[in-house]
């Protein structure tokens, strides 16, 4: 390593996706040494090979200090509960109920950290992406599927369950718009309706085939403009931060704008069609969002446990964010 | 006074409704020992009677050392605005960027804290009401309009601008609900659907004259489910409390239980048939949550004041809940 991080100690992370399990190694700088994506199949398929490559570079690197999961939920995120660190009920395979933590802590003795994608995703926007200077914002990632984290008063909104933002039952006019959705649990809340999946279902195609067809992007917009018009307000935020495999589509965001300022009609008064590029905002951390906040939860993990250790009394002064 | 309080200070209070200003003297732990109700007129007029109120009741029991206002918005809560202190852009006449804390500065040389009132009914419900114990709740008013207020992590949800909760956009069945809703702002919006207002309008008659009629009830029920499970998947709160004139027909509750479980489909693992009693309750403050909140904001904001004017370091440390 050529270059130098402020605590010398590396961690383990991994973005557990029901497409792929990216896997890294690194500091809590977010300093990336190693990389290796996995295919979701199994658990004990997919899982075993998450850890052949924490063993694998730790002979090359040494052992990493703390593990960070930022993993598809839902899970169990309540230290509390008999079911903490485990998946929940899933339409995925072989994954509901599956122990994450437990797995993971038995074969590595080190604090394990344990959180929502997409909460991992808000964490690596907070520390190293686009609300580096933001204690309020809200990030939602629109891929397969919907979801969302968000900041409040510089914590996340988290607590015995995370939140579920892409699940919002949203307006659906079904004389515009007859597709009756795809969510499997709810039909036609938010993602049922505006996720890639629902793109792809309602359309015949996949949304990165239909970049030149407008009426797509025109009612993707419209249902993302609701969805970032109930953030505002719901957490009255300072910034809105959109990623995902659908954000790709970057003709999306100025008429997302347009219809947000549409819908809005006038409530947040600092809002006009020019700051409002600064608000309703891509990532920019190219998909690099939960790989670098698991290295966050890792390093937290780490310090909490430590000051748990250390002291009984310590171990609310290292809290998650 | 018989009883005695940790702080022998007194604040003054207002619940600035849009019917009427509710004014209270007392201290911070919620002992009211004057009270006055102010019809909603013009700001000239309702304001004169509020200075009134406190300068009548100055005389028997002293001087109030700071005064908490908790406001029908839209409000200006943004201390680095030019309007800070200023009622926004509203319907009703006469008070669009009237400066309501301004106006009680001039007159009252001492801190006076402004909030949204149903940010001041949260407040009441944290410190006195169902709250007490949460960390992560909701506070939802249903009355002529609908506002809410949320804790998450211990503090308030609150930024440059206070949540408009109450006018989130929902799905709505024209076909099941022909009612274009009564929101002069969004139409049918939560507030245009399921307000005091909207009942009236819908079924030509005010709630309180409806009881006995079920499909009435069904249908605000219906609503505020969705608000309900909105507000789980945005905020994953321990409780959310519900109060204002609407939610006085206690019949709404056992079926807003049913339906919130049916649109939830599990995602709560914890709320079943029984739990769901003490997760969706009514307020048990009994109109008092907001005029209570603004004592606790104006100990609050003469708190932060001596504690800046001590030490211009220091007044963070006293921060609003």
């Amino acid at each position: 390593m050529s270059r130098r991080h402020s605590e010398n100690i590396l961690f383990g992370g991994v973005e557990a996706g029901g497409t792929n399990f990216n896997c890294v190694m690194g500091y809590g700088d977010g300093d990336i040494i190693a990389r290796r994506t996995i295919p979701t199949t199994t658990p004990e398929n997919t899982l075993a090979q998450v850890v052949d490559f924490f063993k694998e570079k730790s002979i090359e690197y040494g052992p990493v200090q703390a593990l960070g999961i930022a993993h598809f939920g839902p899970i169990d995120i309540n230290k509390a509960s008999r079911s903490y660190g485990k998946i929940l009920l899933t339409v995925k395979p072989g994954w509901s109920y599956f122990d994450i933590v437990g797995y993971f802590s038995n074969i590595f003795s080190v604090p394990v950290a344990f959180q929502s994608d997409v909460n991992g995703a808000a964490i690596g926007e907070r520390y190293f992406g686009g609300a580096k200077e933001n204690d309020n914002f809200v990030y939602m990632t629109v891929g397969t599927g919907i979801g969302g984290g968000a900041f409040v008063n510089g914590h996340l909104v988290n607590n015995l369950q995370h939140p579920e933002i892409g699940h919002m039952l949203v307006p659906h006019d079904v004389v515009q718009d007859s597709f009756p959705g795809s969510c499997p649990v709810h039909g036609d809340c938010l993602e049922g309706l505006a996720s890639g999946s629902a793109i792809k279902s309602r359309w015949g195609s996949p949304g990165e085939s239909l970049p030149e067809n407008s009426a797509v992007w025109e009612l993707e917009a419209h249902y993302l403009a609701i969805l970032c018009v109930n953030l505002c307000y719901c957490y009255a935020p300072e910034k809105i931060i959109l990623g995902g495999g659908v954000m790709g589509q970057k003709q999306i965001f100025p008429i997302l704008h347009r219809k947000f300022l549409e819908l809005m009609h006038g409530y947040m008064t600092t809002l006009n069609e020019v700051s409002i590029k600064d608000f309703i905002v891509p990532t920019r951390l190219a998909g690099e969002a939960a790989t670098k906040g698991s290295l966050i939860l890792a390093h937290q993990g780490y310090f909490s446990e430590t000051a748990a250790a250390l002291s009984p009394r310590c171990n609310k002064t290292h809290r998650f964010p």
